[in-house]
């Protein structure tokens, strides 16, 4: 017997007809004795749909009420895949993130889960029951429900499997697992048959929208198996798991492009201790997380600081930083939403030199300006102009050859496409013992 | 300082233009220093759409993940009228059932409310916050929400006006107040400036849809004073409150038809001691409430029994009767849906004769049969078939001559309409002091 965690994102869940194939797959999943805990997140577009609603009343609407609106979502379709799994003859339950035992912290709209008492869902698989659990939401101390952000289900999941010692959290999804780059913009992006924590981390928080950051962080706490894959067909995905030894001989793994990045530049600020320190502190208390941060000297005595955060934070980032410019005496404020970062991540750049290089030569040969750079011992981003982003992506994705499939495997190359139509997924299952490169592609490299 | 509780259905609160209009009327009643606490309904079509999805993956949902389903409805709504308010300037916070301290027995759809402990709701308003609490809804011993059934936040509002010790409760909805009779029928039909707790809870048991009966019975047992009043237009509209002498002298106060109905008939049950207590026994334990009973002998040793119960509960219904019948030995069973029960009702029935005979014999005049009867103190109802239900709400109204207007009012009547085109609120404004019929309208009846 084993105790698998599901989790269903909302493209999954989006009507009864797909609510009807996520209940068959959890019921084949039970089997005979299987144990199956699944999460959802709210069906379709529902989110979206609840946020414009809100904003048709206030455009800056309360947290609190912001997440007592959304958390509907996520109730309602844990409610009808309940529902769907009982029209299946599966003995079901659904709960709420309050009941499934989730306490948050008192954050709202990026709320953290402080704890979990999973005795109440113990109870019910005990008792032979699928037990189905509304994803993104906990409560918190003052008994409000609280949202754990974008992708939170995923954060759910993993907690839950975490709290629940179960064998594995699988992640089902419209895709089959993590490829080298975003399909709809590469079409000879590999499916990896495995990734690492660390890389997985940096490729979410590069903008990749397969995990959310904070889930994969649990996953790597608390050692979860985690597998991505897909809810359509039943097929192995894309295991995350710690780093093993030869999983470095791969030197790119993927490469991540995030649109939803804006620049805040601060000019001619006076070039005096602490200055920093006082934005970002602000910033911080706000919970606007500041991704890239530059600063150059200007003029004597004054410097520029540019940074970037989420799009979504960034009326909060203005607000914040008007004031706070007038009375630290800066020359301007300046916001660009136009830009975007794109993203190389691999274990193997810890070992291997030149990739930096590689990368830089690669976009400039295709006239892609670098406007930004970051740097950690997996990963090189760069900021550049949105409309760059996709070239970008492709550019890099053929000069790291991702496309090369593993010895043994019939390979899924073709030359290099030069639109962004080829849709998700059609990446060839043949490829899925890929994600090491052969011998003479690693030659080629660094 | 008055506290008022206020209740908004779901067509009040329909969409982002219906929740700013109702924010500027609750601003308006708080003004300089009135209390407010708002229960809502969901938005416009949002619980039908919800049943409708429910049923689309399971045709019999289980009751309690149908709760869950459908009181995200409510929780929703109210978190959108608390931006709306917020958006005004006006200081709010809005509750679930469960926040708002609302307790429920275990009954799932039709949840009764055990107790409320109104202490953090007094804190917010203490505050100087607008509470808008998402009514339908409470939680119950299992920590489960469970739904009061339809119209259930009217209940919700009256009870929470009793724990409170609110000034009024006010129900503002898409009518002017009670009429006497729809006005979508009855072009004629009033609107009565008051009416008793007695007379309102006939009407609501029979099918007028403007208050829930058990929203009627918790005011009376608590003697919350009761306004049903437009939610477009600030005026006054019908007060529900004890009954005092002189309402005595309205014979019919209103007339309502209720097409819910469906009726079940056992044939040629053995006519022996219990036979009828076992099987309404069953019925009451399947929480299913059954209106009109009818028992007839039909050939030595056996008899008909024949019960109506709302047309939401015949699959339950037949599924409890078809074993039982055989096993009572009945000789057939037979469900009608194509029924519809037509009441007048009036406290002045208790001191005059003939109503009864007077109904009859202007249904007969008009080809209406009559299929079953039922009466008490002040209320006579009758099953007829449900295509001359309309007819028969008209050529009542018409025969106690509803339309006559109090002296000192100006008339507003009109020759007898053939069709119910008629929109509702159609009923002249001018007839505001109606209620009391004129001496010479007296003397024509009975």
């Amino acid at each position: 017997m084993a105790l698998f965690v599901h989790k269903y994102g909302g493209s999954s869940v989006a009507d009864a007809e797909c609510m009807r194939r996520v209940a068959a797959r959890i019921k084949a999943t039970c089997g005979d004795s299987n144990q199956v805990v699944a999460v959802v997140s709210a069906m379709g577009d529902t989110t979206d749909d609840l946020i414009a609603l809100a904003r048709s009343v206030n455009p800056e609407p309360d947290e609190r009420e912001m997440d007592s609106l959304l958390a509907t979502g996520e109730m309602a379709s844990s409610a009808v895949l309940t529902m769907a799994l009982q029209a299946l003859g599966v003995d079901a339950i659904s709960m709420t993130g309050r009941q499934a035992g989730i306490r948050v912290d008192n954050t709202h709209l990026k709320a953290k889960i402080e704890t979990i008492d999973p005795s109440r869902i113990q109870r019910h698989l005990k008792q032979g029951k699928v037990v189905v659990v509304a994803g993104f939401q906990g409560m918190n101390a003052a008994s409000d429900v609280a949202t754990l952000g974008r992708g939170g289900s995923d954060t759910t999941a993993v907690a839950l499997a975490a709290a629940l010692h179960a064998d594995r959290c699988q992640i089902l999804k419209d895709v089959e697992g993590i490829y080298t780059a975003n399909p709809r913009v590469v079409p000879q992006a590999r499916k990896l048959d495995e990734i690492t924590y660390d890389e997985m981390l940096e490729l979410a928080a590069c903008g990749a929208e397969v995990l959310q950051s904070r889930a994969v962080e649990f996953a790597k706490k608390y050692n979860v198996v985690l597998e991505v894959m897909s809810s359509f067909e039943v097929k192995p995905g894309t295991v995350v798991r710690q780093e093993v030894a030869d999983m470095e001989n791969v030197i790119i793994r993927g490469i991540a492009a995030d649109k939803n990045q804006a620049k805040a530049t601060m000019r001619a600020l006076p070039d005096t201790p602490g200055v920093a320190a006082t934005i970002f502190k602000q910033l911080a208390q706000a919970n606007i997380n500041v991704d890239m941060i530059v600063q150059n000297v200007s003029e004597e005595g004054y410097t520029d600081l540019s940074f970037t955060v989420p799009t979504d934070d960034l009326v909060k980032t203005r607000r914040l930083l008007e004031p706070l410019g007038k009375s630290l005496k800066a020359g301007g404020l300046h916001f660009d939403q136009d830009i975007a970062k794109v993203s190389i991540v691999g274990v193997g750049m810890k070992s291997h030199s030149g990739v930096a290089y590689q990368m830089f030569d690669a976009l400039a040969a295709n006239g892609v300006n670098i406007d930004m750079i970051s740097t950690s011992e997996i990963k090189i981003s760069v900021i550049i102009r949105a409309k760059d982003a996709d070239k970008a992506v492709r550019v890099l994705h053929d000069a790291f050859k991702l496309y090369i499939v593993p010895e043994g495997s019939k390979p899924n190359v073709r030359p290099m496409a030069k639109t962004a139509q080829a849709a998700q997924g059609k990446a060839s299952p043949k490829a899925r013992k890929a994600g090491k490169p052969t011998k003479g592609a690693k030659a080629k490299k660094a």
